[in-house]
């Protein structure tokens, strides 16, 4: 599986390490996920169990926070409500977008990084915990060298979060399990849906979702065919490889002849021969001479319904499908706390410069244990995880057996949020600040 | 509420009729929704507790499967498929959109009503319970009087069925309920997602939901704001009001200026001040030149980001909003089952021509509870339910305190489908065909 190749084992050196006593600081970083806070209440419930750690810091949307100084104190808020972050979606700290970026801006960034350590120092913050995907793993990363030059003693660990499971090394990424069982959950019940209107004029119904460039949340949603060919969905396309529109269009024509309906799922990002992306595709015109625009889905759909004379409906899950913790998975918020819980403790026990990755362990009787372990920044920062080329069927409309037994057990449980009159009844976090100590950032 | 005015009570007269023995015919009719099974159990049980009716047969894929004599054996199923429609979303017995339009093609319409009591009497069919929305509730109407015409003695009961909750007479229909608590859900979480990356940037995203003329579905995500106005929602547009485009800009602006984010919900069928579709609207054109189309949503998206300047994602929900059933409301499927019940309980009591509907008694504590009337089917054929203007605030942009009163308790509970590998399971029935007795219909 993913974390196999190039894997690092965790030493434990605690030992002879000198205890380090200070303040921890956690933050959140990137498009949120159904159990980015579940990481988060990792982080804090192990936090809580190590007395050299004095203060529990969260920076409110993420390094964006933290430059500003607005910390907030998580000793403060309720017991229910750290309880409660491990079923509650969306970042419960707020998150950011903000790029620490030497290489375009790098007089920002150096003055980004100083302010940074002097929030650090103002505060005493000797452990910092970062849960994001590509961008945040490479902000730690920098963190961490930056300490070193600079001789400040903190240990920074990155804490793995996407629905695009394209972090390398880690099995997979917290969020991913979550957004694939709402996903193929969608699939699977609008796959009925459009089955049982299925009649003699035959219909499409094409499903978009997230991945720009890594297709494993289209990918996933196969686990709704349940290993039958006949189930929806009958095509997956991918942004990992470049289609022949016509041989696609061909496909949908030969599935609605067969089944008399068609549900496909696509990728936001997939690709025509060209390697251009279908959805910004602007050299096509409809049957009424208007460019063809908006989105892969509806691209196809013009498609379809132009030339295949096919009626087409189109879903797009958009920010649902990485915030429906009401259909979250239960492994995915277990590896997702535990993550958070082994970043601290790899940090107490001296780690510095590592991101917690999952390890999976397959029994000898087919069922998964997952533990964590550790892997260096380095190896991680700017590294894209895509679908194995062999996981998908030749002509590249579906994933096969090997992708199926990759995912199924990253869906495998329920979180099951508390329910108030009728809607899942999330935690939202006080977010008392900390009292600055600096000057307002420049 | 809604079904106050006009309502017909229910008068059961079994004690004087004349018992009638034969077949019963149940089909399923229009779109799909998370309930529409619901109905259908209840149908099944309540007939399988009568001597009198004989065979339950289904039709496939509604009235289009009766008129090409597609009967389904209902008593061939297992009793677990039967008790799974419960919780299985779709039209477990297949549906169509055909409609049998004396208006529009007389002599057609009047062939197809031949052919169905040919199929009637073929089959001993004496009662007839059909599970649909307007259409179908037309449809039934006229078999209910061509019987009187043709002297043939059978039961007509509608089922009312539709997500849109437009049936007059009912307090609401069954399908609306589960509807809106999932897509309520979904807006909750979309909301903590996109108000957990709001930064000074601002952001706006827009959630596109069914209905083309009422605004039902579109108003029941305000109860994801629980009575808080700074929780998503902001705005809600519904089909019933004409806006005026700017205006919703200034309004989102303001929005965006307080909370730093803006969460938009509305209907596909939205209007502008001319009272044309915005989503159809073709004379504007983007920063691009390009035309504006596809969508209510994405042609406000387009608005937001060339006029506001604020970067806006849309979703939308299509199909699965009527099959969410992993989110479906448990006092909306039990309204369904119970609807189903009363429609064979009716029959069985002498009654035809009507359509069941649901009545609501709200107790002193404020608690309501449910039971099931009869309207004539007069009463309900080709009218629709708007939403109260007096239950949306003055500017049209948020349902009031009336419209959560009126939708609140119709997404209490939960339906809990069962789960294998991660996804819900659902039923499938087997489908074993009725012999044919009469030629190909012609």
């Amino acid at each position: 599986m993913k974390s196999r190749q190039g894997s690092v084992q965790y030493q434990s050196d605690w030992n002879i390490m000198a205890e380090l006593t200070g303040n921890l600081l956690v933050a959140q970083s990137g498009g949120p996920t159904s159990v980015i806070n579940a990481s988060l209440a990792g982080v804090i419930q192990e936090a809580g169990r190590h007395d050299c750690i004095e203060e529990i810091y969260g920076g409110a949307n993420g390094i964006l926070g933290i430059l500003n100084e607005e910390l907030i104190d998580i000793n403060d808020e309720k017991k229910r409500s750290i309880d409660g972050l491990r079923y509650t979606p969306a970042a419960a700290l707020g998150t950011c977008r903000y790029k620490i970026d030497f290489k375009k801006e790098p007089e920002k960034a150096a003055k980004d990084m100083d302010r940074l350590f002097e929030v650090f120092a103002a505060h005493n913050i000797r452990y910092f915990a970062y849960i994001g995907g590509n961008d945040s793993q490479d902000t730690s990363h920098k963190i961490h060298e930056e300490a070193g030059k600079r001789n400040y003693e903190i240990r920074v660990i990155g804490v793995p979060k996407t629905i695009d499971n394209d972090l390398p090394h880690t099995d997979n990424c917290p969020g991913y399990g979550s957004a694939i069982k709402y996903a193929a959950t969608t699939v699977a019940e609008v796959g009925l849906d459009v089955g049982s209107m299925a009649t003699d004029d035959g219909s499409c119904c094409i499903i978009e979702v997230m991945g720009r460039s890594a297709g494993w949340i289209a990918a996933g949603t196969v686990l709704a065919k349940r290993g039958n060919p006949a189930n929806p969905p009958h095509i997956i396309l991918v942004p990992e490889i470049k289609y022949d529109v016509d041989a696609v269009l061909a496909k949908i024509k030969e599935t609605v002849e067969t089944y008399k309906y068609c549900v496909m799922v696509v990728g936001e990002g997939i690709k025509n021969k060209q390697g251009e992306e279908i959805g910004a595709d602007k050299s096509h015109v409809d049957a009424f001479g208007h460019p063809v625009l908006g989105g892969a889905a509806s691209v196809i759909k013009k498609f379809v319904e132009v030339k295949l004379n096919t009626k087409t409906r189109t879903i797009l899950l958009g920010y649902a499908q990485r915030a429906a913790a009401h259909c979250a998975s239960l492994t995915d918020a277990n590896n997702g706390f535990a993550c958070g819980e082994a970043a601290v403790k790899a940090a107490i026990d001296g780690q510095s410069g590592y991101m917690v990755k999952i390890v999976r362990e397959t029994q000898p009787d087919g069922s998964v244990k997952w533990s964590t372990g550790l892997q260096p920044l380095t190896d991680i920062a700017n590294v894209e995880n895509f679908i194995p080329r062999d996981w998908i069927s030749e002509d590249g409309c579906l994933p096969n057996e090997k992708f199926v037994e990759y995912a199924k057990p990253l869906i495998d449980g329920e979180v099951k949020p508390p329910m108030e009159a009728g809607l899942p009844k999330y935690v939202v976090l006080d977010k008392s600040k900390v009292e600055k100590k600096l000057p307002p950032r420049q």
